[in-house]
């Protein structure tokens, strides 16, 4: 990684370390710089994204598995090639009802994910 | 959609229009705000995405497939599971060399994909 606040330019996926971040749930920090952050989440059947918000806009794209998704007061359940949005501070969360894999990316990026 | 500049909250890919964007290459717009936005790019074998350059950041995941991807002066092949970086104004482009699915995500938005 450079002194920036950015990435690398070529991120091959055997070489990210992956983090344990809850029971069912880990994540990979891909590309990133100050404006945008791609982070891969990988779910067991019956991982949870416990509700919360955060001040970033997000974008999701679903990779695989089925997701109970809340995004304010509703819920959706989502498949691989659906998709969300997350404006910021509105309060969000999933149950994860086939393991599978999210996409989230964020604007500006999560300085937390990468401190 | 909504009158801001904004996606729906919960998309749905089989309800999303595929957009013919060159020979062997489609996408379909997913999730967007102002800040960010998400573009799913389907790639035939073959398939070229011309050297370009924009001012907004660029953070790539690949899904699927297999791509010769060039950013700057580098070039490096890409499969599922890995990602990238591109700087603002940093020309890049690939050729598909295995059909496949790239995950493109943009700050800010592409006010040109949805006009």
């Amino acid at each position: 990684m450079s002194q920036e606040t950015r990435s690398d330019e070529f991120l091959f996926g055997k070489d990210i370390p992956w983090e344990e971040v809850g029971p069912g749930l880990k994540r990979q920090v891909l590309a990133f710089d100050d404006k945008i952050m791609l982070v891969k989440v990988k779910f067991d059947a019956g991982g949870i994204g416990e509700l919360h918000d955060h001040f970033h806009s997000q974008v999701t794209y679903v990779e695989s598995g089925e997701f109970e998704l809340t995004i304010g007061d509703q819920t959706r359940t989502l498949k691989g090639g659906d998709s969300f949005y997350i404006p910021p501070n509105i309060s969000h969360g999933c149950i994860c009802t086939q393991g599978g894999v999210l996409i989230d990316v964020f604007s500006p990026l999560r300085e937390e994910f990468i401190k």
